[in-house]
């Protein structure tokens, strides 16, 4: 029998047992702390030779300039090439549909006029350069840089930045070719704090940019945190979640294997079911004692499951909902038949996926949205990656001098009241004026 | 003479000084940050108890329990009537422009459906719940009331609880007609650290919130900062900005009160005036002199302008622009002649106010755009406080089995290439349904 919760919501402690298994707090690891602060310093300070020196005590890799870890636009192009052929058409047909989701979401620039001739609006830029950090290892996955590049290039940001790490100088040509996919514009294999740190500083090499995004261990993520500021920083998303809402119609086999899928990605991912009918979940149960074994990566899926996984029974399908609104996850699930009768109680969700066609791995891979999406309950209050995260808006603000003549008495009783005489006076300037 | 920077962007130190002169950074203070990690840990374990220990000790205030300290509706709308006819209708005008500018703003949801019957979509919702901080004492702005409640509430979120600290009993009224104008739905008269702990974790009587926003002193500050994860949290802003591009049009005595209006905040508040025209620098640098003594805020301001001022001679306009994008101010006004045709050249600012009619102190109170923006160079990758930081968006996800059969493949290719044969596995199960 594989281990893994059971639970019911009419059990007494329910809600005390529900909030210990959602609960998740990064540790602050001291010594990560410090070890990134030396970075982050060097880097700042000396630059290149920084940056070169920690890659060659890190990664392996010796190299004289900075310029020598650039790859081309002719490499990149090369490992996309060097791709099985259905590799590459799934490649570029995923990349297609993430572009064509996308393309719907840009703000665009609006103003208004009003009767005295007042004009207001927003206007809305790319940012100028983005830096994307990719993984290298056993957590390059291409897929992550077509979801972080596309949309920093849809929303036109002139120069995109990605740096991979290349441990003992391996590439991994998937993770090249989506890069030439996804347009990216410059690679530099180097990683770790030393990569953040280039980004967000610049270097004699490396221009500064304006902000860093996609994943990275523990020493990425803090050096992410401690430059933001500096430079922007996506979430620093924690373990990946995904909640399952069944109604006991669906296959069995379909959740179980749904559920492996979340919990494939590392010991801490998380997996939950949740259904009213007892039957069902005891097939799924029985679901995944058999397919478990054939898994390759059964270990890592049985210890997630049995840390933080749960099979939970619950009144009905509202109950349902109001718990997940409560847990909030990254991945939703509605394994429903009819999943557009649930989809209106859903408040709190990164990503949701309606009715049984609609599988996670769909949404990780192809199906066009994002797959970088808000964690650990954070979906109250923040959004998948998208096209708005390369974005921002500046207000513009074009006064009448009719317009300025009646505010500015409005500006400079409140302006006085807040004891701000120089800002009523600026006001009360164009108030008099001829 | 007033003390103030005279620089020429033809000096050839001129990069560093500029960037010396831009340079700051938020120090982190160790005290501060072992006593807001107190607060925060004791304030999760006891909830209110610790609430009302540390609002005992912090701000002089004796209550028996939590709900004492609430302030009903009616005292907020007597705080309102209490005002002089003249704060009131500046208050309701105000609050009426900002609401009509953010009712521009808000996402809508949207979907599409592909020709295999496939339907993808983002659905916006707002936040349930959003704490707004207001300080105490003499940074208390019934203006940040407003700027803050109004996005909140046309984005739809539910509760919007205004925590405000109260030292030695001191309400503001000026601050609690604001909340009512602006339709903030609970009111606790807490602050401190203590406060957004309440507002991040809940306790017996304040319900958790899921975003913070507000501004606050270095306490607050940090207690935001590291209850981010658990809520939400908008910016932590710097010294507050002006940039003023003038072209020697204009009055100099408008310029002067402008930079006055952004010295005036505090000592660390920056006004550069960058201009091409020798003889107009030099009759703004008098209209300074001419002006300050006459200034109630006379010290602050000259400490501002003597420590963080400049006063720039440029080439010309074009070299204006490039420069004001980067310092990506946050306020920059275009004090010139024909102000439209310097907009297309601006990508970085957190607002723009266009000719000499638009002057800072309009939006600061009732023109209508939030006041609440990017600050320390960071407008070249966020964005002005609006209705987009209390909504989020959920991907909704409908594959038809069309769709899933076709994309299953894809996945399935992808999945394989990064080692995840659960995510190929789930996605090839809907490939082989029937």
């Amino acid at each position: 029998m594989t281990e893994i919760l059971r639970l019911s919501s009419s059990d007494a402690d329910f809600d005390a047992r529900l909030n210990r298994l959602l609960a998740f707090e990064a540790a602050t690891d001291d010594v990560i702390e410090r070890s990134v602060s030396e970075i982050l310093a060097a880097v700042r300070l000396e630059g290149d030779a920084a940056v070169l020196a920690y890659t060659r005590r890190f990664d392996g890799v010796d190299a004289q300039s900075l310029a020598e870890l650039e790859l081309s636009k002719a490499q990149l192009a090369a490992a996309l090439a060097s791709l099985p052929v259905a590799q590459r058409t799934a490649l570029e047909e995923a990349a297609a549909r993430v572009r064509s989701y996308h393309e719907r979401q840009p703000l665009t620039s609006w103003d208004y006029e009003e009767a005295d001739g007042t004009r207001l609006g927003q206007q809305v830029t790319p940012l100028d350069r983005a830096g994307l950090y990719v993984p290298g290892g056993k957590a390059a996955y291409p897929s992550s840089v077509l979801m972080n590049a596309i949309p920093a290039k849809v929303a036109g940001v002139r120069e995109l930045i990605m740096v991979v790490p290349t441990p003992r100088g391996e590439k991994n040509p998937l993770v090249l070719a989506a890069a030439a996919v996804a347009g990216v514009d410059r690679v530099f294999t180097i990683g770790g704090a030393q990569a953040v740190a280039a980004l967000a500083y610049g270097t004699q090499t490396i221009p500064q940019v304006d902000k860093i995004v996609g994943p990275g261990n523990a020493y990425v993520a803090a050096a992410k945190r401690r430059v933001f500021g500096t430079v922007g920083i996506d979430m620093v998303a924690g373990p990946s979640e995904v909640l399952i809402i069944s109604d006991g119609s669906g296959k069995p086999d379909w959740v179980a294997m749904d559920l492996f899928a979340q919990a494939e990605h590392d010991e801490l991912a998380q997996s939950i079911l949740l259904c009213p009918d007892a039957a069902f979940l005891d097939a799924v149960a029985a679901s995944i004692d058999k397919l478990l074994p054939t898994m390759p990566r059964a270990a890592t899926i049985g210890v997630s499951l049995a840390k933080r996984g749960a099979l939970i029974r619950v009144r009905d399908l509202d109950e349902a909902c109001r718990i997940a609104n409560h847990i909030a996850p990254e991945h939703l699930e509605l394994a429903v038949h009819d999943g557009d009768a649930l989809l209106p109680q859903i408040r709190h969700a990164g990503a949701i996926f309606v009715g049984h066609w609609s599988v996670e791995a769909l949404g990780d891979y192809c199906a066009g949205p994002n797959h970088v999406l808000p964690t650990s309950r954070s979906a109250r209050f923040s959004s998948p990656l998208g096209v708005y995260d390369f974005q921002k808006r500046s207000s513009v603000i074009r006064m009448s001098k009719a317009g300025a003549q009646r505010l500015g008495k409005v500006a400079s009783v409140l302006a006085h009241g807040e004891g701000l005489q120089a800002h009523a006076r600026s006001a009360e300037l164009r108030v008099e004026a001829d």
